[in-house]
């Protein structure tokens, strides 16, 4: 074995636009509702807590825009990203198929997040603004975005999820070295914060209370900002720097993919890596596309394609989305980026319209996945992109059974490095494997009140 | 700013040879003695534990050793090793020096000592040897070994050190994911560990009660060799990969260093870097070269140059070095990779003939440079490797004051995943600045035993 292993790209083939899919698009988003009114929301409802030019972006009709000198410059500390062919997998597999992962784990944080969190923190401080504030569950978005603050000499705020403030402390200290501050939500810091602390003094936190206090703060401050780390459709352009590397590397290979696979959580390194094949797709060729999701919350497989609240205190705007409701509170899986209820209204619509299909796995096959790679591959994932190894791993099977070939690409968007103890409980045989929460879904989804625009 | 940042190599310039300095010393090293015999060790003493093709390379005459196939494929998974310009950093010191930095962290195991750990793997292996057996303090070299032996289908044993088997889980559960076994040491699978705990049930364990641990396992097992991650020569040479490929990536750059920098605990990362280098200092050209200790540890700038013991327990063949005593216990800074009594012998004597320089520093100032690297090029760095900042700070600042550029390289041998407690300790205020342990050092001198061949 001496064939290329890795597709290495030159500092000077780090794209320089970012590519949008809206003017593309063979029908438009729904637009997304102002939580009051229930009209479409326009660009000044969104300015108290963003600045206009990531506001414009949320809603821009041009196929490209141009990523700013000083993003790439923070870009060029750890992009371009290596591809890699993923032969000792191959070989451990038996299969006839090859199988390219893009490595987004080699940015400072960890994931692909810093991707967007550095275009936000530019575009904001040329708004004039001094601080961002953000929500966090186990830190990687948090901790993506504190690096992307310090960069640029600005402040960040980050409300982390109290049961994970407590228990997942390496997160928090790396925000913390990186100059963020840090308050484990519910926290004294907001009227939301306090409010739920004086109804449940003891409540461990959720998302959906971190986010109202990180936009709470955000709306009350004339110098802050709050900052998204999914969902939204600037979020997902900025992250379309994976796919656009992705495609020159599976160049380099001499091949094309006939499977483009990612995680799911809100959406943000699926649509990262799937917009540019999207592109392909929109003009009648380009490869399969598969959103891999946690079955403990699969919002694309079982959710309701309706408008609904990004948060659980309904503060955000009502997105089109698929969802299981903003009730829905999933298991306590290890993979915490996928625990999301709703998802990427643009990658909603582009399921909808057929697309991109998706697929759920319990967590203890993920994790038979995670190990067979770490064993093989060397790297060892983070289990919310262990998902989508799992599905490559599916499909290289499938294609040994078939004794046909098949080319599979898929996003590893993170390393393990702060998951161990979640490694440790699977070797030890203390994962649990939640099945489908079929009676909570129907539950969630039944509370959904029905909005149309 | 839109220089380049990153100087890539293609992965067909992974270096295909180790170079090997033994040949072109101008004075030849002191060979290791026999323990009982205090006679010069030859060949065969060495080989109830080392397979015979990594015995010759400790000794090995050839200025260039071939890199065996199926090692350069395992090195493909992270190899080549990206070289950075440190512009922020730079900009932050207003210094007109240029600094960089090789780094290593890119690899699974996060540091440089896979480089090694995979060549010596395979050739065991290639010996008919079915397993490894080494010790390992915080896990830095236990999990690079760990790795190793996965990628060959070997089985790994590791004696951690009981107060960090127990302190620090994380390396631990990352050798289980890659498949080893972890004893917590002194263990009860070997008389020396159960000796230790017959006299001292509470033993916290120590390096020196690991080694011993470890060699007796693959002394007593014929299916069994020893594996260690520093100090000899051919674990040195191994490393030499580090400095060819920065060799090349400075010439990328276009410029040659004035002076290379790494932190020095038994010389590996220090070797790697810096022998391609000496061999242009032993032809009379080439820069500067430094060695960066740890004030509590300082065993190049406070030890003798005499021969000593590789173990407290006095089973290690005896080794000409600097050495502090083989009973010296450094007090418990960070740093844990740089805690060890005595030096590599080949840098040891590079040292006395005037092509090395030595210095150390107290932990709180190498952790301000760590925070400052941290929070300008965004990688967090491992303790380790932050005494290499350190110095090479220092190096940009005395340019500063000078008024002249000069060309900085330094190693930055892993990241700090896994020492985030380390870093919030430091924010917080709690972090001890070891003075130099004067007394400490002389009673361990004055205990060593004169020996000479």
């Amino acid at each position: 074995m001496s064939e290329t292993t890795k597709f290495l790209l030159a500092e000077s083939q780090i794209p320089t636009v970012w590519v949008n899919v809206l003017p593309s698009l063979p029908e438009p988003l729904d637009l997304p509702l102002n939580p009051q009114t229930r009209t479409p929301l326009g660009p000044q409802d969104l300015a108290p807590i963003f600045p206009m030019e990531l506001i414009q972006q949320e809603f821009s009709p041009q196929a490209e825009i141009d990523i700013p000198g000083e993003v790439l410059d923070v870009y060029r500390l750890w992009r371009p990203a290596p591809l890699y062919r993923a032969r000792r997998l191959e070989k451990a597999l038996d299969t006839p198929a090859h199988i390219y992962y893009k490595y987004e784990g080699t940015s400072p944080a960890g994931s692909h997040k810093p991707n967007t969190a550095v275009a936000q923190a530019y575009y904001n401080k040329r708004a004039g603004i001094r601080r961002l504030s953000t929500e966090t569950g186990a830190g990687q978005w948090g901790s993506a975005l504190a690096l992307a603050c310090q960069m640029f000499g600005m402040e960040c705020t980050v409300y982390m999820v109290r049961v994970s403030y407590d228990q997942k402390p390496y997160r928090r200290m790396m925000m913390h070295t990186w100059g963020a501050k840090v308050y484990a939500s519910p926290s004294h810091h907001t009227h939301a914060g306090r409010a739920v602390q004086a109804a449940a003094p003891d409540s461990p936190g959720s998302l959906g209370i971190a986010i109202s206090e990180a936009v709470e703060d955000a709306a009350t401050h004339p110098d802050t900002n709050y900052s998204l780390g999914s969902v939204l459709n600037h979020v997902l352009l900025h992250q379309t720097v994976i796919g656009q590397e992705a495609k020159l590397q599976m160049g380099m290979a001499g091949e094309e993919p006939d499977v483009v696979i990612g995680c799911f959580g809100g959406g943000s390194n699926f649509g990262g890596l799937a917009l540019p094949y999207v592109l392909d797709r929109l003009k009648g060729k380009g490869p399969r596309i598969v959103a891999v999701e946690p079955a403990a919350c699969p919002s694309l497989t079982k959710g309701a394609f309706v408008y609904d609240f990004g948060d659980t205190a309904k503060l955000t705007p009502l997105l089109k989305m698929y969802t299981l409701g903003h009730d829905f509170v999933p298991p306590g899986i290890h993979a915490g980026g996928l625990r999301y209820h709703g998802a990427s209204p643009l990658m909603s619509h582009l399921r909808k319209l057929g697309y991109v299909d998706a697929i759920a796995y319990t967590q203890v096959p993920v994790f038979d996945a995670a190990l067979q790679f770490a064993r093989t591959e060397g790297i060892l994932p983070a289990p919310e992109s262990s998902h989508a190894i799992r599905a490559a791993m599916d499909e290289a099977l499938a294609a040994r059974e078939e004794g046909r070939p098949r080319t599979i690409l898929f996003c590893l968007s993170g390393h393990g490095h702060f998951d161990l103890s979640a490694y440790e409980n699977y070797l030890t045989g203390k994962l649990q494997d939640y099945e489908y929460p079929g009676q909570d879904i129907e539950k969630a989804l039944a509370a959904i009140q029905p909005v149309t625009a």
